[in-house]
């Protein structure tokens, strides 16, 4: 397995995410103290994808709001250090109890299919 | 800020992307060891969207192959397990290294902007 690729890879994702988060929150602030900024950052930020790319998003917010870029920048860096290592052991977490659920359909699917296919046999005299 | 929202909603998004790893990590083996099972696995995963929700993901797989479901539960709890703390201080190193970078860029647009404002003021003798 290449864990260091899949290490890089969900680095890169994260880093999008919380990209995107930091732009949701700054959107809530201005909905509060100014619409019509916070109906202009949605507009902006809306479309499919945009933050598959986050860099390539804030490149593009540069020309436009230079100050907005800054406030993101800001926010994304306050989220990513009170997100703190706890983050990863709630993914296990969640992980663990997903995979625990899963594994109980299974078995009942598999038990179901069983006792499905046996019925014609009992049914026979 | 919300903080408790953004990190059950980072913890979902993890999820959901480990769970797309490991469906990559088994494609690549399958490749190998069972080339039409491959190109099975990999039709029935492609297409936008299917791992913002890996449950119902894995809820549609389980109809069509318990097996695959089983391989990839397995996969994506080792990944998660391997990931390690080590995650979150790379992807806020990233970020810091990302934003210092945009910083400059801002500085060096806002320095272009004044140096460009200026030049006609110059030119007046």
């Amino acid at each position: 397995m290449d864990l260091d690729r899949i290490v890089r890879e969900t680095a890169k994702t994260l880093q999008d995410y919380l990209t995107y988060q930091a732009v949701r929150q700054i959107i809530a602030q201005l909905s509060e103290t100014n619409p019509p900024q916070a109906i202009w950052l949605r507009q902006f930020s809306d479309g499919s994808g945009k933050f598959q790319d986050s860099e390539a998003y804030l490149q593009s917010l540069i020309v436009e709001r230079k100050d907005l870029v800054l406030r993101i920048l800001t926010v994304r860096e306050h989220i990513a250090e009170r997100l703190g290592d706890g983050l990863m052991d709630l993914v296990r977490t969640r992980l663990r109890e997903s995979n625990r659920v899963t594994r109980c359909q299974l078995l009942e699917r598999l038990t179901q299919v069983q006792s499905d296919s046996a019925e014609p046999l009992s049914e026979v005299p």
